[in-house]
């Protein structure tokens, strides 16, 4: 053991050869925002049902670290935070943040990925790790994929839609930073919050992430953002967005509720109103199911693989048009919008990230993409098999 | 999932049972002191070692938390690892704390208890955990029922036996303070650190630990305290306690030389001075081995078997003394110090460390300590002929 130590001490980069981190990730979270119920005060147990899905998922080992943020201020749960993931990550090769709230959400990452590069000059470039936040970054890919395949169904032009997104979370910021990165001009998506449109110049939004996302518009209702809209995008709360928003959307408009445990515009309302293409984070009414399970166990699996250093947008929009294109142009025709959810689709999202981090040179391993691929689908399909007959083993006769 | 989280919050007791807080242990290290080393940077290979030690001698469930505290002074070093620590611990029922420097041992400790104290408060009595610092508190556990032994086979009393400590750091506070607690009194336990005896008045030490363990005393020089000593303890540096130094020592001396590799005196040249038993933690020369394995898995384990809310001196005293009675005089005759290392002695010390917590009210659930004593045994002898079994099977052939 000593010896072992001794090595990586002078060798840093053998970490990743010779300890945990190689193979596992860590979830990190404060529990404040678990999804559709809140703040959840002290206990792991959400996270480590997530831990579970990534190791079950991914193929990869998976920590959960429930963190008590209590008594803090926005400004100490950041600091704490990224201090904690970052200078916590030694053993881990990814972190990943969830159920943290939505207005620390890029504050927090933005600081842990600040402290890892600084830790990684002093550690001989083997510090710093992929950072990412699963509410808002799981959750934009499988959109972007479902937002791809509803324009190839519907023959739109993802670059050309217009594009509404009601709610200004998390999740709906880096659904609009995904939609920017693949293409969607800034000015074709609105968005808006409990108030209304975020239009360039709104009170009370300067120098926050809302900022950002903020439009010249001459909408000032829910309603009016909908107007014309292809894409109408609720990721909010009950009663942000009522069917009748949608009366002036575009013909054979394309709708995701992503709202759990149901859309804030139900499904049958939304094909009342005239959407051609329905969405919903929970697969309610058997629409295509928009979850991050088709992302975060792929993503962390993808980083891994080529021991990356970080992870951007870029690498998101690849492994989405990857995943988008499981689905070929017969069944699309069919009404298929996303890819069976497996070991074929977790590999995809793991190519693909892994891919696009080795072109932006963020990678320490040099990988054949396709050998990413079948690997990780072989390794997975195993894994399920071994559940399966396991499952099957142990069940009460 | 949702509805246990819910449960959860509304009885933040039931983390215990609902999540894995009731099976599962930390131990956080920043490498600054790893055993016979010293900084070994940012890897968590000695810590997984650890946590591998608990998972299969105290079979329970254990995960290494390797932080990184490069650029942060003592201060900020405590503070951090402190946070890390007790903010970090929503799903472990116990920290251990490995390989901190000596000097933050009990800042670090204290502060990580005070903000657990806090955080019970809001969490409605569910977060207090034992916290404990394995190179101090399973080393001293060790040293006392070692101690115990050395004097039955001398014909000692330990509370009338005087005591010189060579080694000021960690694991010689954590020695004094459990003598103390065992019984002998306070002027009887003279410590030297690199700069000599630690006496009453000395400049340099006033309002650190090493206050603490000052007493009045005319000794000046490493022999002066070794001088009529029964028990002299080494645990510091290659060099800071020679042969020659033994040579005024008790007739029938019990000499603990517990440094790594090699002991500070030689085995041989201890029983050349006169030492009637030599005990070294190394276990050299088929020296019996003052190894903290026998005491930190199974203080884990009897932590979490009542789930406790803290850990204190006594509670090792207890421990130490049951474990010192699995040998009987019969063996102590024979050379015998300490019991051998497996199932036996880890239930020993897991029944040891549970029944004085329970006596002390720290302890939420209330279970009969032979029961705690028969489950731990059977359960690890189980681990250990599975681990038998499946190393035979796995044989090469």
């Amino acid at each position: 053991m000593s010896e072992v130590t001794e090595i990586i001490h002078d060798h840093p980069g053998l970490a990743w050869d010779y300890t945990q981190k190689g193979w596992t990730a860590c979830v990190v979270s404060n529990q404040e925002a678990t999804l559709g119920i809140g703040d959840q005060g002290a206990s792991s147990a959400v996270i480590e049902g997530k831990a579970a899905l990534i190791m079950s998922l991914g193929g990869v080992n998976c920590v959960p670290l429930s963190t008590d943020t209590y008594g803090m201020n926005d400004a100490e749960k950041t600091e704490f935070l990224a201090q904690f993931a970052a200078r916590g990550s030694v053993g881990f090769g990814v972190v990943m943040f969830e159920d943290i709230p939505g207005r620390l959400s890029q504050p927090v990452v933005s600081r842990t990925r600040q402290i890892l590069t600084e830790l990684d000059k002093v550690r001989d470039g083997a510090a710093e790790v992929p950072v990412f936040h699963d509410d808002r970054d799981g959750t934009k890919g499988i959109v972007l994929t479902a937002a791809i395949n509803s324009c190839r169904a519907t023959g739109r032009a993802l670059k050309d839609a217009n594009v509404a997104i009601i709610g200004a979370g998390a999740a709906a910021d880096g659904i609009h930073e995904i939609l920017v990165a693949a293409g969607v001009p800034r000015e074709h998506i609105i968005v808006c919050d409990s108030d209304g449109p975020l239009y360039a110049g709104r009170e009370g939004i300067k120098g926050t992430y809302k900022e950002g996302m903020a439009i010249p518009t001459k909408a000032r209702t829910v309603k009016q953002a909908c107007d014309g809209r292809d894409v109408i995008i609720s990721v909010a709360k009950v009663g942000a967005l009522l069917p009748q928003d949608l009366e002036g959307a575009a013909k054979d408009f394309i709708y995701f509720g992503l709202e759990n445990p149901s859309p804030a515009v139900l499904v049958k309302d939304a094909r009342r109103m005239g959407a051609a293409v329905v969405v919903t984070g929970s697969g309610a009414d058997k629409t295509p199911q928009a979850n991050n399970m088709y992302v975060f166990p792929g993503t962390v699996r993808g980083c891994l693989e080529v021991r990356a250093r970080n992870i951007e947008p870029k690498d998101y929009v690849n492994a989405a048009f990857d995943l988008a294109m499981l689905v070929n142009d017969e069944d699309i025709k069919r009404g298929v919008i996303l890819p069976p959810l497996g070991p074929e689709s977790t590999a995809t999202i793991a190519a693909g990230i892994a891919t696009s981090i080795m072109e932006r040179d963020a990678a320490r391993l040099d990988v054949e993409p396709i050998d990413i691929q079948e690997r990780v689908r072989k390794d997975l399909e195993r894994i399920q098999e071994t559940a399966e007959r396991e499952a099957r083993r142990y069940k009460p006769s």
